[in-house]
């Protein structure tokens, strides 16, 4: 049984102290070890650090990354700007400009992400994931001067905790494990399955912060609205059509 | 240090025994405990173990299932259907019928596979990422029965491992990572980063048996040709669009 999995939580403060070069090393050496689409490897890590970059990420991830304090910034992108170029410069024709693999990268790019969260949690390291960077990937992509073949998926904050989290809740495993075949859900086990979730203190606190009537309201109507889901649906996949994946 | 990611391996034989359910059980947890997007788990794992199941999936990954001998096949997907479900049970009206969710839901998807994949070697059980997957997304979704806002991302087969098989090579870390930005590739750099692996004698092999004049020639014309990647890209893209994910 791997610790890191069962006790993994996200972290939202970080202390002042730095990530060293020696972690940063080892959380980026565990991803380079997940397994990868023909071993092609077609992901990137931009490991941001300096006081200039994290300035510069932090409004484009709505101010969280300074809010949290976090010293490191990892921009995991789906990359097949290397593999393309080394094609060419061996007089091989690459035809990976498409939406095949903007998908192989982005799984690859997440198996690798994974892999650096856990290690880094093996360190003593924190970790938060940015869903942001779908919102504002093409000023992520400008600052982070990221070619043609090149695309931001997830952002992982890194740096030495300075709070003490609880573990949060999950679905009650049946939720999400299903045997042979699907088995699409009655109205009673969608009850059923979220009935611990509604009962939650935090939950009554979330209908009471934003006026809802239920747990389901605050997601459609406060944290992921439909004209944001719509616009941002929009622009990530613009930015994807002009990053050249998708030529087919 | 997390020993499992650093010992990963891909395993392409598998013995008859079969996955118990207590390490089925162990596995899908670790996939949960993942980070996931508003903690919304949208993502599902069909857990495929019967002959009968096994069987089917086979030819939809090629042959590969029953060359290797895997007892158990766990079909990773992107799931809005129970968190739409839910949200319309409760008059609350979702939005998740969009490309951002696809790329959420495959996040999501994607850390949690990681999770189980590393929880598995950690119980002494062997696994193999199938990226078949996408080349059949549409005959497995009608074998799994998945529902509208349900899409195969990723396959990781899983068994008790048959065979011992070394660490597989990788880039020099340098290849995949930047610092605070992203650096461009000059000519000389893509010669020295690929060097290693172009003097392998996997790759000499490999030439010879493709009669290939590059590794790179390997990947482009018989690994992952131009036709597979423009055909595969249109049909996956549109049963992404048919399963409802691309309302926007």
């Amino acid at each position: 049984m791997i610790k890191e999995i069962f006790e993994h939580r996200t972290i939202r403060k970080f202390s002042d102290e730095r990530v060293s070069k020696e972690d940063i090393k080892a959380i980026c050496s565990a991803a380079s070890r997940a397994s990868t689409c023909g071993n092609m490897q077609c992901y990137s890590l931009v490991v941001s650090q300096s006081e200039e970059m994290v300035s510069a990420l932090s409004p484009l991830h709505f101010g969280q990354v300074e809010r949290m304090n976090m010293p490191c910034v990892v921009t995991v992108c789906a990359d097949v700007n290397r593999f393309s170029l080394w094609c060419k410069q061996r007089g091989a024709e690459p035809s990976y400009d498409n939406f095949l693999w903007f998908v192989n990268g982005t799984i690859d790019a997440v198996l690798a992400a994974q892999n650096l969260i856990l290690e880094a949690e093996s360190r003593g390291l924190g970790i938060c994931v940015l869903g942001t960077t779908l919102y504002t990937a093409e000023a992520i992509s400008k600052l982070l001067e990221l070619p043609t073949g090149v695309i931001p998926i997830t952002t992982i904050g890194v740096g030495h905790p300075a709070e003490q989290v609880e573990l949060t809740d999950r679905l009650p495993l049946e939720a999400v494990v299903h045997y042979e075949k699907y088995g699409q859900y009655s109205p009673e086990s969608i009850d059923e399955l979220w009935s611990e979730k509604e009962a939650m203190p935090l939950t009554a606190q979330l209908l009471e912060e934003n006026t809802q009537p239920t747990l389901a309201h605050v997601f459609t109507e406060n944290r992921y609205k439909k004209s944001d889901n719509i616009g941002v649906s929009k622009s990530y996949f613009s930015l994807l059509k002009e990053r050249g994946f998708f030529n087919n």
